[in-house]
């Protein structure tokens, strides 16, 4: 089971706790009706997929015995055109940074999207999910 | 188009940025391999789904003109128990307090269910979304 809520606090402004007590603020645009002061949901949805699979991606490198020196991964999600503009593909782009193997990287993103990732596993229903990767001597910002 | 990145920090901590510019941290558990510096990646997605049918809901109850002083949303996410471990079923508890119509209320979610919200519809492929609501004349902690 895992839980959260979330507690209106004024205009479009929201925050919402988790289970482990972390509390994040949400917000729509002023065009929205909101301040800019959070996060979009949507973008936030694609953060937790994000977070999801970095987190597989990283503890199977090292398990690999990969020196990863750096990690990004970048989500690009695509929406329906009508209500409700749900995800129908988002795309990965997984790029590692050091001394790692590129099968030991393209392995760790194949058992995260396949095995682990409940994120991935969670939205697949709707949205297709594509990869790619690569491998840096070192990242840059 | 809605895009979001993720930077790896150390051990299980990320740092995740969506367009807007907002950045969330996530961590995993001291027994996951981290240091609980953040939200797990599975109480973001749920964050970011009650996020999304908050602002549904709020803007709704004010173009019906109820007087709405409070709402706290309440998501309960259950999970297959094998890897991937995906969200089999959320339930989403509704609570307002205020001057609020209950049939206004029930309205206002039955639309983000069903018609407003990327993210329930996002998800919906693999998860059952059921819900409940209640209004109260104030909300307490």
């Amino acid at each position: 089971m895992t839980n959260a809520h979330i507690t209106w606090v004024e205009d479009m402004q929201f925050v919402a706790q988790g289970d482990s007590g972390h509390a994040i603020v949400m917000d729509s645009s002023e065009e929205g009706g909101g301040h800019n002061t959070g996060a979009r949901p949507m973008e936030v949805v694609l953060m937790g997929l994000l977070g999801c699979t970095a987190m597989d991606v990283i503890s199977i490198l090292q398990k690999k015995r990969q020196n990863v020196a750096g990690l990004k991964i970048f989500a690009t999600g695509e929406r329906a055109a009508e209500h409700p503009k749900y995800y129908t593909k988002i795309h990965l782009e997984y790029v590692a940074a050091g001394d790692v193997q590129p099968e030991a990287l393209a392995r760790a993103i194949q058992l995260s999207e396949e095995k682990y990732c409940s994120a991935i596993a969670t939205v697949r229903g709707k949205a297709e999910i594509t990869s790619s990767f690569r491998v840096e001597p070192a990242l840059t910002k």
